[in-house]
């Protein structure tokens, strides 16, 4: 666990194979100096004095202090020497960026892995990687590239690839999910994936842990670190090569080996892990579990004033087990009381009308009406106006509303009806996440109720 | 037959009950004008001289042509007696967009819809509604609204949502698919889905057909349409109501019967109709089949910079049954000869590092390769720039290769990679479409297969 610890909070980090002039690999470089690192960074090239304002040395022995982390970028024929000098050194972790050792498909690549991770063992330091892209955190001042998000959050990423690592964190942005720990893991020669899942497990500053993983060496640690995590936060794991097809893609990616689909399910369903099998399922699933209120019993209304997406819906949340609530009698008293008497009703899905696109009202008076129903937990509404002025009404009387309520908000950009880049920073950034159809969100809604429930049977549940 | 015609391209219009001042209503006339419907346009409504620049007529007797369609928008109690002023007149067809029948949940709303058929039969006309916005047809001057697509293109679209046909059609803009008639039917107390069918079926401009339907009162007509269609053009449909849930919302919209799921599936799997659930599945089905050519066996390659999305798109492929191009090994060499030799893969899926995103080339060279692989129908290419002016060069590199090969080529705007929303234009309209995941790419082109095998093996099959 120590181990880990200088891996994702170094007090120093020296960056070996650094190019002098500006290539992918001073992006590394850049990415700390944006994010701010506190510590002292030294770049390590015998061709140049300085790299990027920092003064440079020519090989680690000559730093002056000591080390805590070493990033490794030179090519592969160099990287048995350079750790040979990270052992010297006494550093504690090392992230190796060189690729084209067990991915390769070559005989020698993971034959030289195992020789990597010996040296490591031996030298007493820690290795992330090799083919992977590091560690961002912007409470410890990594990252792997420049203009990455500076805001900590309270979600830990574990991704075996390191560009699904960074687009991830760039899509999560604009939706006001920040990350408090993300990690690109790549072939796991020494760091797995149990171990990092163990150890964002027990961090207090994690809520929620998201992993991309295309395999893994160790099925029995991996149990452990579930079995540890289920009682204490949702982890949602993008679980790859799980065909033929896509077994064979893995391992040209990081050389792993993907496993018998049957004991990923298994595990799955055995400690109520999110399974998710792409980035939008992903996204979805992680905007509802980080922005909506866990609290009630999972009964939702519709609420739309394009009549035919909200019936589709209603199906939706039938097929995927939700419970349509019957709204009180008071309720629909006050609803009629507002709405227009015809192409309006006020019966589960809720039609406000196509008026409603006009007088935002409809809406807002609606949902405020919803919210104060105690037959509902959770209010989907496919909604909008007609221009900038009006879409702005609506988005301010929802954060409104939100503000007023404990219930679940769940807002529906719906396409060729508004645009919904406009709607992500506001709405997102006040807990109503933002989805493009209404089955969309009740597919999310209805992964975390799952989950509610399932860890609310599991004995000794209690959220981390 | 000939019914139906003179709904998709009447000579003449009056609307009855169009608002003085500018209301909804109004939007009817205004969309007429915007389309600039060629035949003369007859304002109805005894309280004005003049309505948007046009004379405006006290009744429909007092217009002194004959009269091909009625737009009815008067309130439920002057209904009847403007239908019978129709029969007098001796009009064709007429659009009731007044609702409150079937849909109203009252006792005497399905009564009064039967009423008003027994009506239009006796007066020898036809009625499409209540409860409905009409017909849009470019070809033809009709709109529902103003600012909709001016374009007239070869899809059918048959929705009995009203909101949902102009939603549909104002998403489906920017994917440059655009429709030859779109029809909202609404309650459907007279015109109905099979009729509607069988006449976009017939229709040789009409190339594919999307219909959107909560239910039908005939369903043997209904077969007997599909029969009709199934030889000759893709059928897309989403069937809402296949849920308690569902079918409660969709009696409370339109009034609708939603029927036996069970006799819904077989009628789709028997006739090969391609059955969606929801909007995105639609759009997305929809893009494949109107931009991508037909031919080939269905044989893909995968290519992205970014490696993690490509091996989840991978096991997309094999659960979609997609067959991964093997790739000749003239291809793995070419490829080998561009690509860098670390952080890559010249198998499929193909990887080309992520360099590719500075230096576009590489995504290119090596796509071009790939049409040029004899394995190879279709290629699913997730890449992009870094800035709009690399994202540029990428764009316009895919249209010169589309144009210079007859294989499918599906692109890929991934979420934190790149922004979709400037691909769709030029990529779109040169039949390249963009989907948001390369699953989602995956599912339509394999949906898209599906439907052309079902279609080969069907005897006496010849595309309309």
């Amino acid at each position: 666990m120590e181990d880990l610890q200088s891996l994702f909070s170094p007090r120093s980090v020296a960056l070996v194979g650094i190019p002098r002039s500006f290539k992918i690999g001073t992006l590394f470089l850049m990415g700390l100096q944006d994010q701010g690192f506190p510590g002292p960074i030294y770049p390590v090239n015998p061709h140049a004095a300085e790299i990027e304002g920092l003064r440079s040395y020519p090989s680690i022995a000559d730093v002056p202090d000591p080390l805590d982390m070493v990033i490794v970028m030179v090519p592969r024929n160099q990287v048995m020497a350079v750790l040979e000098d990270c052992a010297k050194k006494r550093v504690k972790s090392v992230i190796l960026y060189t690729s084209g050792y067990g991915e390769s498909g070559e005989k020698g690549g993971l034959e030289e892995q195992e020789r990597i991770r010996e040296t490591a063992r031996r030298g007493g330091f820690r290795i992330l990687g090799p083919n992977c892209m590091g560690i961002h955190s912007s409470s410890s001042g990594l990252a792997f590239f420049p203009q990455m998000p500076r805001v900590s959050g309270s979600v830990g990423l574990i991704s075996q690839s390191g560009s699904l690592c960074n687009l991830l964190m760039k899509a999560f942005e604009p939706r006001k999910v920040f990350f408090r720990h993300a990690v690109s893991y790549g072939n796991a020669c020494d760091v797995d994936l149990p171990e990092l899942l163990m150890w964002m497990g027990k961090q207090p500053d994690i809520r929620l842990i998201c992993a991309y993983t295309e395999g893994v060496r160790d099925g029995r640690s991996l149990a452990r670190a579930m079995d540890t995590i289920a009682g204490r936060k949702p982890l949602i794991m993008w679980k790859v090569g799980r065909t033929g097809a896509g077994q064979r893609a893995a391992a040209s990616h990081t050389g792993s080996l993907s496993g018998d689909e049957t004991l990923w399910r298994a595990l799955f369903q055995q400690y109520g892990i999110l399974d998710v099998s792409d980035l939008e399922e992903m996204m979805d699933l992680v905007m509802a579990m980080h922005h909506l209120p866990w609290e009630g019993k999972g009964r939702i209304v519709l609420v739309s004033g394009p009549g035919g997406p909200v019936v589709s819906a209603a199906d939706a949340a039938e097929r995927w087990g939700l419970t349509m609530a019957a709204l009180e009698d008071r309720t629909r008293q006050r609803l009629k009381g507002i709405l227009p008497s015809t192409g309006t009703s006020c019966r589960n899905p809720v039609d406000v009308g196509l008026s409603a696109s006009f007088e935002l009202n409809l809406y807002l008076d609606s949902l405020q009406i919803l919210t104060e129903d105690r037959n509902v937990d959770a209010i989907v509404v496919l909604g909008g106006g007609i221009s900038d002025e009006t879409n702005r009404v609506y988005t301010e009387g929802l954060v409104r509303i939100r503000e007023g309520t404990e219930k679940a908000l769940l807002a529906v950009a719906y396409p060729g009806f508004v645009q919904p880049e406009a709607w992500l920073d506001p709405l997102c950034g006040a807990g109503i996440p933002v989805y493009p159809t209404p089955e969309r969100a009740l597919r999310a809604y209805a992964r975390m109720r799952q989950f509610i429930r399932f860890h609310d049977q599991r004995a000794g549940s209690s959220w981390g």
